[in-house]
C-alpha cells in the first residue's frame, strides 16, 4: 500500500464513517484532480461577462461586514453601508402591510387556512376576501404549490393588461402577450436569448447602463452597440448620435437587432420626455430594431415637472402601433416602485408586434423553466391591482405608499444636493428612480497608482471609500461612462440620517484621498 | 389624406382617448410592418430547441381544457387529466401543512405579524418559533423583501450542509459550495451556460433524458452525445456502452465536458445501484467529465430493494473525493419529494471540487439574477430541517408525509400493473420518481399516419389519446429513445380512482387506434 493510499484508508477510519459501505476502498484506483473547467476551458462568454453591481467592491465589503460582525472595535464605523444595489428592504425599508398580509394567507393550506375563524381578528376582511378570491380565481383552487401556466396564471395576466390600459390612458394590452417573470432580470435575458443569433448580432444599449444588459450580450458573445447618454443635458439623448451610433456599427457588420432604453434610468435617474420616447419608438420602426424597454423605475419618478410615458404611449401615440410597425417589450418588476419587493422575485414583460412564431418560441423558452414562482405572481398581481377603494385596508395602504413615496422624494434631493456640494463632485438631478450617479474628478496620482494595481481607478476610488468609510458604492466603470470620466454609482435608500452621516464621510474621504493622491507619482497609501 | 391616414385618424378619434396628447398623429410616418424578428433571424439555437413537457399535445389539452370550460358537454369525458408534468398540487396532492404555516408567517410584516396575540391561537407555538428564527437568524432581519446573498442566505445553506452530510453517512458538505437556485432547473442552466464553450462542446445524456438537458444544450448549439438505458434490464446503465458512446464522440471531434445522471430516473423510474453509481463516478473521473447528477427525486424512492445513493456518497466511496479527481454537481428541488411544492421553485445545487477560480465565475452568473426567491429559499430550508421531533407539530408532519409517501408508493405498482395489463405495453417498475414510461407497439397503419401528418408517431398516439379521453401525456419522443421504440411518459400523481379510470380509458384508446390503423395503408380517421 502506497504512502498516499494508507493516509486515504486511516482517514476513512478516523472520521468514523461506515466503513462496510466503502465499496471499493480497499481497492482504491487513482485518477489525476486535474480540472476540465479551468478558466481557459470554461465558456469564454461568461469569464468575459462582467457584472459589477455584486463585484469585486462588494465582495470586499462582504467580507468588511463580516470583519466588523467578528469585531466591532476593528473600524471607525461598526457597519457596511450598503449603497450598491437598489434592495430597499435590506437598509430599512418596511414592506408594505396589505400585500403581505394577502401573500400569506394565500400560502396556508386549506384545513388551517384562509377560513380560520380567529384570523379575522388579525387580518381585515377585505384582505381574507383578496387571499380568497386568489385562491379561487387567480390560482384555480390549485394553491401556491402547483406550477401555473409557463406565463403565469391567466387572472394575474388579465390584471396586468387592465393596468397597463389604465396607464397609458387606454391603449389596449392583451394578457396573452404579456409573460410574467422571476424579476424583470429573467424576462430580459430570456429576451435577448431569443433575439441574439450568434456573433454577429447586437444590441444598442446605453452608456451608462444598467450592467444586466452588457452581461447578457457577453453571455452570448454578441456585440453591445453603446449610445452614450448626454450627462450635461440631465443624461438625455441625442438622435443624431443615435444615427451615428448605429451607422457605425453596421459598417463594422455587426447585425444590430435591437435597442434597449432604460426609463426611469438607471444608474442615471433621468425622466425622458414625451418628445424623447417619441423620438425613439420612431428610431426604432425606422431602423427595425427591437426595443426593450426597461420600465422598472415607472412608479419613481420625483420631479414635479416630469412625468413617465411608456414606450408604448408613444408608439401609439407616434401611430407605430396601429400600423404595426413596431417589435416593442417592456419590463416591470415588484422590486422597484413603492413596493421594493426585491426577494419575491415577480415581474412581467409585455410583447408588442412580435411575429407570431416567434412569440410561440419565447413561450417554449419559458415553459423550459416551467413557471416564474407563485409568491412573485401574487404579489406582481398585488402591486398593479391594490386593495379596493372602498375597503378598510385601502386608506392604511395608500398612507404607506405615500410616506414611502414622500421619502424617497426627499432622499433623492438630499443625496444629489449633498453630492454636489463636495468639491470635485458633480450629480445630475435624480428626477427618478434610486440612483445618483455623480462624476468625480479624480486627483492624477489615483490614476497611476489604480493602473499600478491594475484596476480601474473607479474600482480603486471605492474600495478606498469602503475601507475609510464603510459605505459601499458601485464604480461607474461597471456602468459604462464616456472616456476619462470617473465615478461611482450610489442608491438613495438608506435612512435619511444614515445619509446626512454618508455625505460628510464621502466628503471627508474625497479631501484626504485627493490629498494622499495629489501627485502624479504619490504612492499608494 | 391618404385613406390609410384617414382611417387611422378616426380611430384616435374613435377610442376616445385624449387627443391632445398625441404629440404626431396628424403628422404620422409610416414605416414598414415587417419584422425584425421572424424565425429566419432569431436565435436558430432557441428555434431548433424541443421542450416537449409543454410541447404541442400540453398546448392542445389546454384548448380542450378550456373547450370543457365552455362547454362541458362537447366530449364523453369532462376534464383534461393532465400527467404530463409531474405537478402533484395540479392533481390534487394537498400541501403538507407546516411548512406553508411557517412560510405564511415568514411573509407577515413586522407591526400585525409573528408576534401578533391571535396568532398563537392558530399556529402552534413551535410554528412561530421557527417563523422567528427564520425572520431573525435565516433573513438576518431583512425580511422576505430583501435581495439575498447570490447564492441564497448562509443560514440556509448550513442547513442544507448538515442535510447532506446526514444524508450521505457523514461525507462533509460545505455551504459556501451551496448555490441556492428557482427550482434545480435554473441550476441545471448556469451550470451548463458555464460549462458549454462554443459549438464543438458535448454533453453525455442518458436516452430516455429529461428534456431540460436536451433543450439547454439545444440553446448553446451544443452537441448532446446520449448514452442508452437498457430498458430489459430496468433501465440500467451498460458501462461499456458508456465508453463506446464517449469514444464515438471523440472521434466526431466533439469536445465532451460533461455527464448528466438522473437518479432516480426521469422519465424512466429506475433507482441505480450503489455499483452502478460507484462506476458512473469513477467513469467521469477517469474522462475528466463533469458529473451533473439530478437527484431531485431522492426523496421518491418506493422499491423496498431500491435505496437512493447520492452520486457525492459514491465518490466518497470510491476515494475520488478526498483524491479531489472529481468535479461534480448535484441538484435538489422542493417540487419532488414528498412536498411536491412546484409553484414556489425551490432548489438548490452542490458544487464539488470545481476549480475556485470557475466557481467565482459561477458566482457572478448567479449574481447577474440577482438573488433566487425567498420564499422558494425559506422552503427549501424547511424541507432540509423539518420540525423538531419534540415539537406539537412533528407528529402531524411526519404523519402527512407518511400519507403522501404510501400513496404514491401505492399508485406507482397501479400504474405499472395497470399499463403492463393493456396488450401491446410494457413497462418497466417504477422503482422510484413520479413517472411511468411504457413502450407501445404501434400498429403499422399509424406510422403511416403520422408521417403523413408530418409529425411523430408517438405524438400522433398522444394527441389521439387525448381527443378520446382527455388523458395529456408527454409522447415518449420527446425524452429520446431508440429507434423503433414508441410510447408516452405519464406521471402517476392524479388520485387513485382517476388513475384507475385512466387505465381503463387507454386500454379502450389503444383498442380503437390499433383497430383504426390495423393496416398499414389505413386512413386517419
Amino acid at each position: 500500500m502506497s504512502l498516499a493510499k494508507a493516509l486515504f484508508t486511516s482517514t476513512l477510519a478516523r472520521r468514523g464513517l461506515p466503513i462496510q459501505r466503502v465499496a471499493v476502498a480497499s481497492n482504491i484506483r487513482w485518477y489525476s484532480s486535474d480540472k476540465r473547467l479551468t478558466e481557459d476551458t470554461m465558456s469564454q462568454n461568461i469569464r468575459n461577462m462582467e457584472y459589477a453591481v455584486r463585484g469585486q467592491v462588494v465582495i470586499a465589503a462582504d467580507a468588511l461586514q463580516h470583519e466588523l460582525e467578528e469585531n466591532p472595535q476593528s473600524h471607525t464605523y461598526t457597519k457596511v453601508l450598503y449603497t450598491n444595489v437598489g434592495n430597499p428592504h435590506q437598509v430599512g425599508q418596511e414592506s408594505l402591510q396589505w400585500p403581505r398580509q394577502v401573500m400569506a394567507l394565500c400560502n396556508l393550506p386549506p384545513s388551517k387556512g384562509i377560513d380560520h375563524p380567529e384570523l379575522a381578528k388579525v387580518f381585515p376582511q377585505d384582505v381574507i376576501d383578496r387571499a380568497r378570491e386568489i385562491s379561487h380565481v387567480g390560482l384555480g383552487d390549485q394553491g401556491t404549490g402547483a406550477y401555473s401556466h409557463s406565463q403565469g396564471h391567466l387572472a394575474f395576466r388579465q390584471d396586468i393588461a387592465k393596468f397597463i390600459e389604465q396607464r397609458d390612458g387606454g391603449v389596449t394590452s392583451n394578457p396573452e402577450h404579456i409573460f410574467m417573470c422571476n424579476g424583470a432580470s429573467s424576462g430580459i435575458e430570456m429576451i435577448l436569448d431569443v433575439l441574439l443569433n450568434g456573433p454577429d448580432a447586437g444590441i444598442m444599449i446605453p452608456i451608462p447602463q444598467y450592467p444586466i444588459y452588457s452581461a447578457a450580450i457577453a453571455c452570448h458573445g454578441a456585440h453591445q452597440v453603446g449610445y452614450y447618454l448626454e450627462e450635461e443635458k440631465g443624461w438625455s439623448m441625442d438622435m443624431d448620435h443615435l444615427e451615428q451610433q448605429l451607422a457605425d456599427a453596421k459598417a463594422k457588420g455587426i447585425n444590430v437587432v435591437g435597442f434597449v432604453l432604460i426609463n426611469p434610468g438607471n444608474p442615471t435617474g433621468q425622466v425622458l420626455t414625451r418628445q424623447a420616447l417619441c423620438d425613439v419608438v420612431t428610431f426604432c420602426a425606422k431602423h427595425k430594431l427591437v426595443l426593450l424597454s426597461d420600465e422598472v423605475y415607472q412608479d419613481n419618478v420625483y420631479d414635479e415637472n416630469a412625468e413617465f410615458v411608456s414606450a408604448k404611449r408613444a408608439a401609439w401615440e407616434t401611430g407605430l402601433l396601429e400600423q404595426d410597425a413596431i417589435e416593442l417589450i417592456s419590463f416591470h418588476s415588484t422590486s422597484k416602485g413603492l413596493y421594493g419587493e426585491c426577494g419575491h422575485r415577480g415581474g412581467y414583460m409585455e410583447v408588442v408586434g412580435m411575429d407570431a412564431s416567434v412569440e410561440g418560441h419565447l413561450y417554449k423558452l419559458a415553459s423550459s423553466g416551467l413557471c416564474p414562482n407563485l409568491d412573485g405572481q401574487i404579489l406582481m398581481d398585488l402591486m398593479v391591482r391594490g386593495p379596493d377603494p372602498w375597503t378598510e385596508s385601502h386608506r392604511e395602504h395608500e398612507a404607506q405608499k405615500r410616506k414611502i413615496y414622500d421619502e424617497l422624494k426627499a432622499k433623492a434631493k438630499l443625496m444629489t444636493e449633498g453630492l454636489n456640494s463636495i468639491d470635485g463632485f458633480s450629480c445630475q438631478p435624480a428626477q427618478g428612480s434610486m440612483y445618483c450617479f455623480p462624476a468625480i474628478e479624480m486627483p492624477p496620482g489615483a490614476i497611476a497608482a489604480a493602473k499600478q494595481q491594475g484596476m480601474a481607478v473607479d474600482t480603486y476610488y471605492a474600495l478606498s471609500l469602503l475601507e475609510s468609510t464603510g459605505i459601499c458604492v458601485v464604480p461607474a466603470a461597471g456602468f459604462g461612462q464616456k472616456p476619462g470620466r470617473h465615478g461611482f454609482r450610489t442608491t438613495f435608500l438608506p435612512s435619511i440620517d444614515d445619509m446626512k452621516q454618508a455625505i460628510k464621510d464621502m466628503r471627508k474621504h474625497h479631501e484626504e484621498f485627493c490629498a494622499r493622491h495629489s501627485e502624479e507619482s504619490s504612492k499608494v497609501a
